[in-house]
């Protein structure tokens, strides 16, 4: 399994890269339709988009439901550019109130493959290492794997 | 007219200090009670609440309705504490995705009088910036002035 490389370039914030396999457009899609979404982000749980409304001011709720209980997960979106950047916040139920901004770029490798950078900024350095130290980095990746066999599938 | 006391503490940082003519349980019951939040948070112009749900996780959504169009604010609370302490976000429609946290203390100042310290945190010291040169004071003022009127009348 190909892991994301998490880095932490300034006190509050959380870098993750990872290389998709297949061109800008498809995983553009797969980042922003969300019967394609529903596919992946979940890690295999079943995902519930309650809400995904993927333009400036528009809202998204999920809420993965998992062997362990429900999580909800929520924000809104600051900017949709087609293919280059999406920024939205998120939140997670279990502590709400708490919110990072995740910004994810889209860059074309030229060779078919597509990186996806997505730095997510805290409040405080607490909120941020309280991420880092909350299993983050497993669902991510079992996350990104299942967009793997997805990206793999899709025409 | 009294007005608040605006400091900036820290960088991302915005504190406002006001002190109220009305005993604690009387200013938490107009800041938590939908009903009377309506009577003075849009400084006069008509408020609608469309969402106040005052406990942890809850949501808020305020939409004022001015002589110059429509303002939608939105929010979740992190922390409920009755007569203390209140801890939610802020979000303002017209900058989707950019969130500050909010901590408003009540202080009983023992003759009947009541200190609010509102501190809110930002992302980012532009952000804290942006909402300094808002002209934030001017309409922070005239809903505290509403709120005056309110308390005074309030059994």
């Amino acid at each position: 399994m190909t892991n994301a490389t998490i880095t932490t370039p300034a006190e509050r914030e959380i870098r993750i890269e990872r290389v998709f396999d297949a061109p800008i457009a498809r995983v553009w899609r797969a980042f922003t339709d969300p019967e394609l979404v529903a596919q992946w982000w979940g890690r295999g749980n079943k995902l519930e988009i309650v809400r995904m409304e993927v333009e400036r001011g528009g809202h998204w709720r999920f809420v993965e439901h998992g062997p362990e209980g429900d999580h909800g997960f929520e924000g809104r979106y600051r900017e949709v550019t087609p293919m280059e950047r999406v920024v939205q916040t998120f939140e997670w139920d279990g502590m709400p109130g708490h919110v990072a901004v995740e910004t994810a770029e889209f860059t074309d490798l030229g060779d078919g493959r597509t990186k996806v950078t997505s730095t997510s900024l805290f409040h405080t350095a607490e909120e941020r290492d309280g991420m880092l130290n909350s299993g983050m980095e497993i669902g991510l990746n079992e996350s990104y794997a299942a967009l793997d066999e997805l990206l793999a599938r899709l025409p």
